[in-house]
Parts: structure tokens; sequence; C-alpha cells
């Protein structure tokens, strides 16, 4: 069969590295605390200033053609993706995945494709039958999305996302919705590994002190540029010890770097 | 003979992916409005926050001894290396080249050894018979510093230093110091190629899109650890096109990547 226009290849030259990182081949580093919790990748591409993007709302293209693929490839070997409300706002993102041999992309059905949850605990987003991420699973290239949220929702949104299958999913919290929370609710619907894709707030809330031991690997792309002032920026909370001084928030462990293209990929766990 | 004590190894399966980036096997790309320009090459190692240090004034180790190593090479291949008086107040830094074979550690005299610059202009650094550099210089392990400065400068702390060998080189400015006046006067003493280390506002006032183009080489260290919120950050000021709209600083061509230890190396140029 002729490879799909549109189908992206991530050769195995590059994805032997970055294997040992994702879900089905890491060693299980679930606390015990929470023993349905998902194997949590956290990914993401940064400047060398530590910017996702120019600007709030701006999108920026960061990486080359090979991490795009490497993305794509990312979310073949997951169960769900995640973004948050400000990501889905911004860029309209199609959040399915289409590396040869998926679903939609020379694979039967839908298999290999990641459901998309969107994190909107105020109901920010104005999701219709435009957004891509509906238009795609009525197409059959991509699952229906969760979007969780703490807010009332109103009928003309939820029948537009039940229409293609997916659904709201309220969640408990005041102030925001705690990870925690977030990843025992997937676990309660029998997700086994999650792909956390951004934007900032989502992933330095992840990065926090207090949520960071819930991640099991990252893997970042960094491009040699720098963005300046004024941009999206990844820099978690700081951490202090017992005594009151300031740690680093944390280190990863069973470094791996990988030169992909211009840019260089960064594997780790915590 | 023997390896001194303290002299630093850095083999040269490492430096052959390093040397195409340094002063005598780079191209020139000198600009013609500065035919003395020396060669500038800005080195300095961040956490993935981009930050050089946990807090203003704190001394943070980010990168592994393979990047010491390198460091100490990197300064045996430039005439001078230049620092802030912040990171000289902070760190009370040798800047001298401990790799082996360079004088004071295996060679003659001071083969090798690279002369530190110190950028002052407001005349805060308070140096002594004490600071490092000072005692260095006098033990034969190091040249002796030139401070660059626009403020009066103390009989004692001109005594201190001319003892050594060392000079204040008074510089014109009125709001601080200009990167090109500095380069110029570097010239006309003689300099050919410039080692730019830190700190934070060295590295961030030489970034700014109106001296990135002094830059010839960037070689960056980055560490596989995020330092949090409050750290001495790398961040560029923003950068404009004609049309108003923000653009990238700056994206570095000729990329290399190299990993060493637990962190990986950018080699790249302007």
């Amino acid at each position: 069969m002729a490879k799909p226009r549109e189908a992206l290849n991530f050769p195995s030259s590059n994805s032997i590295h970055i294997d040992p990182y994702l879900p089905s081949t890491s060693p299980s580093s679930q606390p015990s605390s929470q023993p349905n919790k998902p194997f949590v990748t956290l990914t993401y591409a940064t400047s060398l200033d530590s910017s996702l993007s120019l600007s709030p709302g701006v999108q920026t293209v960061l990486s080359g053609p090979e991490s795009k693929a490497m993305t794509h490839y990312l979310r073949s070997k997951h169960d769900v993706i995640l973004i948050g409300c400000g990501t889905a706002i911004a860029d309209d993102p199609s959040l399915n995945c289409r590396i040869e041999g998926v679903g939609g992309y020379g694979g039967e059905g839908l298999q290999g494709q990641p459901r998309p949850i969107v994190l909107d605990s105020r109901g920010r987003w104005n999701v219709t039958r435009e957004s891509k991420v509906v238009k795609l699973a009525g197409g059959g290239k991509g699952k229906a999305p969760w979007i969780f949220t703490m807010s009332e929702v109103g009928k003309e949104r939820r029948e537009i996302l039940e229409g293609v299958g997916g659904q709201f999913v309220q969640l408990p919290g005041k102030d925001g919705m705690e990870w925690a929370e977030i990843l025992k609710a997937l676990g309660e619907r029998g997700v086994q590994s999650v792909m956390i894709e951004g934007g900032g707030h989502v992933i330095n809330t992840l990065l926090s002190p207090e949520n960071a031991s819930l991640v099991d690997s990252v893997i970042i792309t960094l491009a040699p540029t720098w963005l300046g002032k004024g941009g999206v920026a990844v820099i978690p909370d700081e951490r202090r010890n017992e005594q009151g001084s300031k740690i680093a928030v944390g280190r990863l462990r069973d470094v791996k770097w990988v030169p992909l293209g211009e840019d260089v990929v960064l594997c780790g766990r915590f």
C-alpha cells in the first residue's frame, strides 16, 4: 500500500533511542499511593531561553520536521494526549496521530490513535463543529476528545462533542483541577498512558515541586534559537529544602541526548 | 613528566567536535566595520529553564566534570576570557586555565594561559591581594587581569593589580560600557580572541538584538535539571521586525550537539 498523503515517518534509527522512555517499555515507576496512575510522559519543545512561543497565544514553529515526526510517533505510543485550553484556543490543534500505519493513515479504524484530552476548568474553550479535533473525529481520522472541566457545560457544546463520540468530564476543584485528580480520572477510565504536550501553564504546574513526582518520562526538544523576553516560558515554581534553602526543582536521571536535525531531544526520567 | 596535580584533561574524542568552532580554525566572520574586532566566543552553562544559578550571587554547579574540563580547554584556545563584576564578586573565580600542558600546569611560563578581563563599569569589585586572580597571577599560575571600568580607581586597588602585572583600563560610557567599545579596546591591545563566560547581565546584553552580531561562536552547556523561578536567567531582550512583530532574537547556524556526560554541549555560529 502506498504511503498515505500527510502520513509521517519516524525512522527506527531515531526511535531506538527514544523507545526505552515510552510507556510500554519503561520500568514501572507508579507510586504505590496511586496504583492506577497512568504512565505520564511530559513532552514539549522550547528555545534555548526556555520559551514555548514568542508571545502568549502565538503559535511558534521552533523545531524541525524530524521533531514533528517524533511527536506523532510519541502520540502513537500513548492512550491519550493532553493539552491545556490555552493551547486549544490559540492553535486549534489537530491532536491526532499522523504517523504512517495508524488508523486513518494507512491503518485500520482508529488503531494507534490517541484520545485528545483538553483541560478546561473554566469552560473557556468554545469547541465548535469547525474545531479540528471535532472534524477529525467525525471523519474517522482521530478519536473524539474528552474535555475535563469544573464548569457547567452548555447544551450546544455538549451535543457537538457527544455527536462525534466525545464527552465532558466533570472534575472537582475550587481554584483549579489537581493533577492527582486528573490522573485518577484517567486511570478510572482505563487510560494506562498519557502524553502531556503543553502549553506553558500545564507544563509549569506539572513540573512544580508538588507534582513533578507524577511524571515518569520526559522527552524535550530544544531548538538552537533564543526567543527573547515576553515569551511563554517553561520555568517551574521554586523548590526549597527543609532548611528553607532554594534547591533545584528536579534533575533527570537515565539521561539521553539525541541530536535530531538542527534540534536535540532530551530523554530522561524523574 | 607526570600530570601535575589539579591539571585537567579534555580528551580529543570530545575536542574534535568543538574545535571547528574555535577562533584558530573558524572562518573569519569579522564585520568590515570593525576590522580589528577579536573573535568572540560566548560560552555558558544553564539549566533547562535557562538559569545560570539558583539565585543572584549564589554559585550553582550545574554541569558535570567533563564540562569543567571543556571550559578549561576552551580557555586555552583564547587570548582572553571575560566576565562581569557580578560573577567576580559572587564567585571569586580563578579565571586561569588548568588544562594539562599549559603554563603552570605542566607547560612553560604562562603559555596557553588566557588573560582575565573583568567588566566593572562602576568599580563595584573590591579586588584585593586575597582575590584568587591576583594570587594566581602572583604565583605564576595565570595572567594578571585587566579590569575595564568607567569609574575612578583608588590608589590601593591600582597598586594591588599593577603589582602582579595587571591594569585598569578606562572606557568611555554614560549608562554603561558598550560591547563595541569593549571589543575595540581589546583589539587595540592586540587581543585576537575573547571567550565570554558570564554572568547573566553580560550574556543577556551580548545576546540582545543590537549586539548579537558581534558574537562569532556559541558553545553552551545544558544540564538536565530545572532550577525554578528566581534564578539568574539567560533571556535576551526581545527583537521586533520593521512591521513591529516580535521575532526570534537569533537562530544559530552550523549547529552541532555534543552529548558530554549527563550534559549536552551546543556549538553554533551566529
